[in-house]
């Protein structure tokens, strides 16, 4: 019976795997175990009620808009108010560059089918976005990684290698608090990275979907704002942005902004892919930001997951906790931070005695398509309350000793 | 600026092309248009008030499932139910083996990245869905078109087609009130085309959005619901549903049941897509079909379309309306009926001059992937009342005579 559907998947599909995160998630649903794991908003922050209202209004105020067929490109309202949004931070466009898609996921799915042959290459830091690579498996690019520091990317590796002739597709980059390690590209590198992108005709593929969580300091400006300050409209930079961890990931609304001849092909696939994003989800998030909650509900989000860095950091510095050695990321912002043991542990066999003290953890190795990491790993911060996270990383602590 | 991006694009996507049909349902939103160009459901049965309960209750009883990533498979209560209502077609599985898809386009999307290389056979109607036809246009299928006629797929022509070696990697078939023509693949056919399946271990892939929407007779049995009866589980059909025809479009939920081991891959092409489908619109469809609201709503589509399609023959059908030599299929249900016109009237030059009447249609030339059929035209019944639909054939006749 196999043999009938399996002889016949397509030569790009033939070595997909699934995300280990995904199924590691399914382990971590028992209601004692303290998960560092998911990438998961915290649900207490979900704004229910105005959600419920929007829904009402939506319903009642546009219902062929929330429950017809629309327009592939995105529900013409919505996209106003997203063009108004990334306006602010620079990404001056109207309203017609900006498409809405299911979450930034579709995003990079689009993005990979657009422009990755098999064998193309594609540079990315050499530590990244476990769903970018899983997006673009089945279009089997050559991955060309660079380094990554605290200040994100190693743009001057990348300057080498364009000057030694490599013509990547594009660049993936995400920009500010990178998942996973958390780390944000530094101010001055962008300025070089946007003027390499001009130079060697680079495409960047800038994801963005923590640049708002910011616990110290400002908004970093995005690649695509240097790049229209540049060019006067989008060029070399397609931004991907999300409603996820900002209002509620369930809803599953993303928007790209992207020249214009790439979007005019974004939609075109986009048709074949699902016709459009749910006209439900795109009018509630519609009628539920268009009065501003996001400038009142944002500071509400960095208050609470700042607070959780904090205690994170301070349990992990705590006399003790962890083995001489360890070092970690101090994020500005974000989701996650990620952590380097000593190089003698393996994180993955950490996972299964972490596992049974009930923490859970995504091994550094799955972030690194190139192989390595072996003794990192990414620990989420945004999910848990302080006293679970002072908790789960006291059992990370005896996890560690348990395997000493 | 230009060759920035499109220099990238994969082979795959270089010959993408618009939907006709999307960009022409632009030109029809003028309120004065009638249009029997769209596959639109009538908005005016859109079950609104049950939508807006149903939002309320999935919120307050369900925020978490409501609001915060999902599953990829789905939302478990949604499958189940799905499951249920499939079961009492005939196709008797467990809910594990139903995968929530964001409408079935999104289905069709999945089976061909994972089923189709570039210049494989896949066998399809001479006339068949365009969706479907764009869904696969990246994956460069050789398509084998097979004839259909008033009992749909002329199945002895696909078994002359095996017999003679072919090896598609699949067939693809609209089931029921076919769209574009209306037609339904007769009982004695079905019964046929299962045995060829199991004796040429061929797949199919069943796309069913109509088959609830019959105004005469009954509801006809799956494909898929014979294959399990052959072999005790989904073997040789992968089958696919949606809510858009049933309860909302806007929503985009639509499921696939299939095989166990194409179902897999399924999930984990999905992560990479999307994540998931999204979670509200999951959560509304559940708390709002989960009482049996589909067995009181459809029999309401189902007399409302009938009348229209009822309308829409007997306009047809009114002296001088159409010119001599000019035949319609008579389909037992969905929502499209299928027009040929004399030999030598052009349907895409008639468009024009109905446009400047105030009344749209698809060409039928752009359901044929292999060309042909300049002389046929799509007229959708489900969108315009009677009325409606007796002035606007009205006016299709005036821009015939307008052109002789």
């Amino acid at each position: 019976m196999d043999s009938l559907w399996t002889d016949r998947i397509a030569a790009g599909a033939l070595g997909m795997r699934s995300s280990a995160i995904r199924d590691l998630l399914k382990l971590t649903t028992q209601p004692d175990m303290i998960s560092f794991a998911g990438g998961l908003p915290a649900p207490e922050l979900f704004p229910t009620e105005e959600i419920a209202a929007a829904s009402e209004q939506a319903l009642v105020e546009a219902p062929l808009a929330t429950l017809q067929y629309g327009p592939t490109e995105g529900f013409a309202p919505l996209r106003e108010m997203v063009a108004g949004w990334v306006g602010r931070l620079g990404l001056s466009v109207p309203a017609d560059q900006v498409l809405i898609t299911a979450g930034s996921q579709q995003g990079l799915d689009m993005i990979g089918r657009l422009l990755i042959d098999p064998g193309a290459p594609v540079a990315i830091e050499e530590i990244t976005y476990l769903g970018a690579l899983q997006a673009w498996q089945t279009c089997q690019p050559n991955y060309l990684r660079l380094p990554i520091d605290e200040g994100g990317l190693d743009v001057e590796a990348l300057a080498a290698l364009l000057a030694g002739g490599a013509r990547p597709r594009f660049l993936y980059i995400v920009s500010c608090f990178q998942n996973p390690t958390g780390v944000t590209l530094a101010p001055e590198r962008r300025a070089r990275l946007v003027e390499l992108a001009a130079r060697y005709s680079l495409p960047i593929v800038e994801d963005d979907p923590y640049g708002e969580l910011y616990y110290e300091g400002q908004r970093t400006t995005p690649l695509a704002a240097l790049d229209i300050a540049m060019h006067g409209e989008p060029r070399h930079v397609v931004y991907l942005g999300t409603l996820s961890k900002l209002l509620a990931p369930g809803l599953r609304v993303g928007w790209i902004v992207a020249p214009r001849p790439l979007l005019d092909q974004l939609v075109m696939l986009k048709q074949g892919l699902d016709l459009h994003t749910g006209s439900m989800a795109q009018a509630v998030a519609y009628y539920a930001c268009r009065d501003g909650l996001l400038d009142q509900h944002i500071p509400r989000i960095r208050a609470l997951y700042g607070e959780r860095r904090d205690a994170m950091l301070a349990a992990l510095a705590g006399e003790r906790a962890m083995p001489a050695g360890t070092r970690w990321t101090r994020p500005g912002g974000g989701m996650f931070l990620w952590l380097t043991l000593p190089e003698q542990i393996e994180a993955e066999a950490l996972l299964e005695r972490a596992l049974a003290q009930k923490v859970a953890f995504v091994p550094g190795h799955q972030f690194h398509p190139g192989g390595g990491g072996a003794n990192t790993m990414r620990l989420n911060f945004s999910h848990s309350g302080p006293a679970q996270i002072v908790e789960g990383v006291r059992r990370l602590g005896a996890a560690l000793w348990a395997g000493a």
